[in-house]
Parts: C-alpha cells; sequence; structure tokens
C-alpha cells in the first residue's frame, strides 16, 4: 500500500532534487486571473486542463461567422537573447508582449486571424513572482492581438538554466478562408509595397546589439548617448515588438472582396532582404526607395560603435521596416489611410518590378 | 545606399557575435526532407514560410469528414531534464519522439485527433548534424500520431545554452467534433479505469531519477544493475514515451454513438494521485487496485537506491501506468480488446466511487 506514511531519515524527494511541484501548482493558481482575461467567448472552459479547448465558429446567431472552408494557420516563435535584457535588468514585464508579438505578426502575413496563443516557460528556478511578470506580458500581447492564451506549460531545469534565466516559446494558430489566403502569388509588376515602421529593434539581431553596446561600447542600461537623443539604451533596446494585429485585420476586413492586399512581410531576422523575397513570387522583385525613411537612431548607434557594415546592418536588423504590405496601386492610398487610422506610421518603400530574388535598392 | 561594399577592417559581423545566418539556413534545407514525409493531404504547400497552413476539412470527396461544430485542441509541453541524459549520452534520436508525445496524449485525452505539430528548439550552438537527429525523432513522433510537423523554430542562444545543450517545447492542435469532447462530466459510480502500461519513465520525475541512479548510485550509462534484469540504466532511462494516439483513437472511432468511453487521463507529472483527479467530476474519485499491476524495474530501482518513499514515487513517476480510460462498465471487455488489438498492455485499474477528490487505494 503505497499510502502508508514510513518517512525514512535518508529518503529523498523530489523537492529535494530540485523540483518543487508546490511551488508549481502555486503559480498555476496566481497566473488564473491573468490567463482568463484574455478569453473570449470562443474559449471552452472544460474540466482538467490537460488541454486547451477552441471553438472554431462563434455560436451564437448574433455574431455567426462561420468558416466555409477554414484554413488553419500556426507559428512558433521564441524572443531570442533579447530576453538576457530584461533578465540583467530584472525588467520582465515586456518581453512576453515580443513574443506574442514575433508569432502573430507573423500568422497574419498570410492573412490569418489570430486566434489562440500557448507559451513555454522553462527556467532555472521558479520564481512565482518573477513569473507572473513575464506572463502578464503574454497576456497584454494576446490582449493586443485578440489572442485566447489558450495554455502554456512552466519547467524548472535547474540543470540547463542558471537560477535567474529563463527561455520561453511561444505558439500562435489563426485561422484563414480558404480563397481568401495571402500567398503573394497574385503581385504583379506595378504593385506598391507600403512600409509600416517598426519600433526599434524589435526582438531581432540581439547577439550583435548587445556585443556591440554592451561589449564594445561598454554602455550600461541607464547609459544615454548623444546619438539617442536622451533615450537610455537599456529601455531603447527593451521596447516590445509593435503587434500589427489590429492594423492589418482592419485594412483585410475593409476589402472582404477585392483582392487589395497581394503578399505582406513580417520583417524579422534578415531584415528587408531576407524577408521581401520570401513573399513574392518566382521573376518579381521589390525596388526599395532607401530615402523614403530615415534609419531610426538605436540602428544608427550600433551602426556606429560596431562599426557595423551597412549591408551587414540591413541584413540584420529592420532598421525602421517593421512591417510590409504589397498592394494594388489603386488602393495605396485607402489602405495608408485604414493604417493611419490605426495609429501606424507608413509610407510607400517601392514598387514591384521584374527581377530578383534579391531586393533592389533605388 | 546601404548595398555599397565598403568593408571595415575593424567591423563586426552577425557571425562574430555568434549567430551563423548561413549556418541556420543550411540546416533548415537539410530537415527538409524529414518534415515533408510528415505531410498530410491536408498540408498547404505555401509560398514564404511565414506560417505553417492546415486545412481544417478534407476536400476530397472520397475522404470527407467534415466537421459540424470543430473544437480546437491545442497543448504544449517539454520533455524536462531527460534531455540532460540524451545530451551527455550523446543519442539524441528519441527525445523528439518524447516531445511529441508529451503534448498528443494529452490532446486526445478530450477525444481530440491530433492534427499538427510545431516545434521549438534552442541551442547553445547550432550543429546541424545534431539538429538532424532531433528533427529525425521529431518527425517519428509526429509520423506515429498522425500530425503533419507544420513548422518550427531553431534559436542559436550561446548566452543561455552551453554548447552542447538544448532545450526544446512542443506544441500539438487537434480537433475535436462539440459533441465528442470527452471531460469527464458524465463519470457514473461503477464506471471503471482501465490503465495502459507505460514503457517506464516516460518524460516525468528526471530531477528525481538523475539525482539518485547518476548522483547517488553512481550509475554510468552502461551500467547493468542486478534489478534491471541485464538492461542497461542509460537506454532505460532514454527510453521514449509512448504514443497512445492510434490505440485511443480507434476504441473511440469504434464507438461513434454511444458515449462509451467517459474519462481519459494521461499519466505525467503527479503521477496517479495528481493525474486522476483532474479528469473526475466533484464528489467522484477512483480506488486503485495497487495489486493490479506489477511495478516496473527502473522504479523499483530507484525506490531502492534512493532510498525514496513510496508515496513519493507514486506522486512523481507513472510506476508503470501510463494512460487511464474510464469507461461504461459494459464495455470494458470490448475496449480491452481494442487496446489489446492495437499492442497495448491494459488491465483494470479500479473502479469509480464517491468520494474525492484524493484517489483511494485498495
Amino acid at each position: 500500500m503505497p499510502m502508508a506514511k514510513k518517512k525514512q531519515s535518508r529518503s529523498i524527494t523530489y523537492k529535494q532534487a530540485g523540483v518543487d511541484i508546490d511551488a508549481g501548482e502555486e503559480m498555476v493558481r496566481q497566473i488564473g486571473p491573468m490567463v482568463k482575461r484574455t478569453y473570449t467567448p470562443r474559449v471552452l472552459d472544460e474540466l482538467g486542463g490537460f488541454a486547451g479547448l477552441f471553438s472554431l465558429d462563434f455560436r451564437e446567431k448574433l455574431l455567426k461567422r462561420n468558416y466555409k472552408d477554414p484554413v488553419l494557420v500556426a507559428c512558433t516563435d521564441g524572443v531570442g537573447t533579447k530576453l538576457k535584457i530584461a533578465i540583467d535588468s530584472d525588467r520582465l514585464d515586456s518581453v512576453g508582449i515580443d513574443l506574442v508579438a514575433m508569432s502573430v505578426n507573423d500568422l497574419i502575413c498570410v492573412g490569418a486571424e489570430p486566434l489562440f496563443f500557448l507559451d513555454y516557460l522553462a527556467v532555472g528556478k521558479l520564481a512565482p513572482e518573477r513569473m507572473l511578470q513575464i506572463v502578464k506580458g503574454v497576456s497584454e500581447g494576446c490582449l493586443e492581438s485578440n489572442c485566447a492564451l489558450l495554455g502554456g506549460e512552466t519547467a524548472e531545469m535547474p540543470d540547463f538554466y542558471k537560477p535567474r534565466d529563463f527561455d520561453m516559446a511561444g505558439f500562435a494558430v489563426g485561422v484563414v478562408e480558404r480563397d481568401r489566403i495571402i500567398n503573394g502569388k497574385k503581385t504583379e509588376v506595378g504593385d506598391v509595397a507600403i512600409a509600416i515602421a517598426s519600433d526599434g529593434l524589435h526582438s531581432n539581431g540581439y547577439g550583435l546589439a548587445r556585443r556591440v553596446l554592451l561589449d564594445r561600447a561598454r554602455y550600461k542600461f541607464t547609459s544615454k548617448p548623444p546619438l539617442l537623443g536622451g533615450a537610455m539604451v537599456g529601455e531603447e533596446m527593451l521596447k516590445p515588438t509593435k503587434i500589427y494585429v489590429n492594423a492589418v485585420m482592419n485594412v483585410l476586413k475593409k476589402y472582404r472582396v477585392k483582392h487589395v492586399v497581394k503578399a505582406m512581410a513580417h520583417i524579422t531576422g534578415g531584415g528587408l532582404p531576407g524577408n521581401l523575397p520570401r513573399v513574392l513570387p518566382d521573376g518579381l522583385t521589390i525596388r526599395v526607395k532607401r530615402s523614403s525613411w530615415e534609419t531610426p537612431d538605436i540602428f544608427k548607434l550600433i551602426a556606429a560603435k560596431g562599426p557595423v557594415d551597412s549591408i551587414e546592418m540591413m541584413r540584420v536588423f529592420n532598421m525602421g521596416v517593421g512591417f510590409v504590405m504589397v498592394v494594388a496601386p489603386a488602393f495605396v492610398k485607402s489602405v495608408m489611410a485604414e493604417l493611419t487610422k490605426a495609429s501606424q506610421k507608413c509610407w510607400v518603400l517601392g514598387k514591384v518590378k521584374k527581377g530578383g530574388p534579391e531586393i533592389q535598392w533605388a
């Protein structure tokens, strides 16, 4: 009978081996309210919690919006070594936003509406109050992108992570009507690429950014180099990745029948040269007008303090362009008006030309 | 013009900062065939690769199986410190199976059919041939659970992981018809719990198992302690988690109208005492007949070498029971016949009684 209490003095428990089940359960209880505020009417609250359940279609007559031929879309991503800045400065409340942003911004590139999100969090040592801060960020990112935070896993792995270190992975699922999938195939010569501004580094290139700003230039979190115009290096490096879901969804909803938006790209690792060719058909490229926007200060600082070659800068960082929409020329003005209404800074980045796969510069 | 080549001698590149974009792209090319063999006809091969696309319904008339009121189900999990055994022994081809198993075995607990899987892999140093081994395991797990490996992310994070260390997270999505969701609510007194055998430790309790077997008892990978009857400690500790998808799906498909299966539990961290109460309604419990099965040798070895208290053993490990199905008494024989046909060792574990939430022992 295993339930007989026969405690041995030398006997070892799971907690002594480094894993605290009770602390884990306490944390799950604490993050509950944070998670529940992201629940939409489509989340089913089921017993047990082995899995998260999400109704694909609204049942309410009023909200009915059934998909005829639904295609599920899924993405996964992490935040990379931006986490190191958050850990070293003990500011953990924004990397969760980055985590959500990195996946949902990819999701919307095919025209999908984000539905739900799950997170995996691996830590050296479970510290409930630190986990709460992280999950708070995740839930804020979910609210901003209309995603339910449907599930998550927290793993305590003292052999892999230093006590205060952690890593995280995000998974997003969305849905798109099959004949509304945006796959770039309808792109034509003369279509126009609209840039939407980034909010700085977002979540890419931190290996290089940290090496240059922290190791070579020896800036501290609170350093205010003249080139940043009064901003702190640390705050600039921790600014959350912008979530483009609402702005892009507004544009897509405006044109339910016409195929106005031909292609979209989330500008991540690889920059414009790496990400634009991925969404264009063979034989087409974009001629990017480099003078159409001013490089934000943080990138100028990195280029100067590296120094980092301008080609390398463009290949590693977004350089101020966080998202690109390729649209039919007749709709450029109305799409830009819609983006502006959604508080996005946007401009004409360039035009679709014959050529490629490399992008062209003008 | 950023494309002008003006190489500076002191200038620093992303590669020098520790991130090799080309090695990453090479790896993506290499794992392609491994991933594609998991593709079902429902995977859409779209340009770009920002996101994975999966058609919810078969379009082919012959295969038509449209969901009337589809509920999506999602799970995420990792493998935990079992990874350490794989890394230290340089046997990386099975932990991918564990990764898939941990999520899909949770997914099927609500009656969902697994659709697709995504993996996140974070490494200290990108070594394509090691990554290939890992992804090979993931793709095998996917094939075994009828999941398409729809996407993934590999992050190189030298600041977080030692060069040969890595962590991984898995994410599975499935679908269930709303009125076929298994949530435990129909469970009644007299229903019968059927146990399906585990294949050893699966992916839980490694913090304690490693402490006891490797630190205290000082076993090597190749040690063959008498209690294991000729088996190597390392091989026993690396045995992949059993995937219960096909066995359980066969049972569910057999009873498309009747509600035969009332509740299901994947026995993970927390063991039987932690996982059975999660799937039962308030006021009901299961009286588990401890003598109904023999504890596998690996658990006896851990209990002896710790020593670990029998209560603690039961709370940390699956103790030989990997999955539990609670079924109506009239169908016990036919469900067990179906499981046996699917090559699963199974037995009557106990009966549903009034009480709880703690399980009872007989």
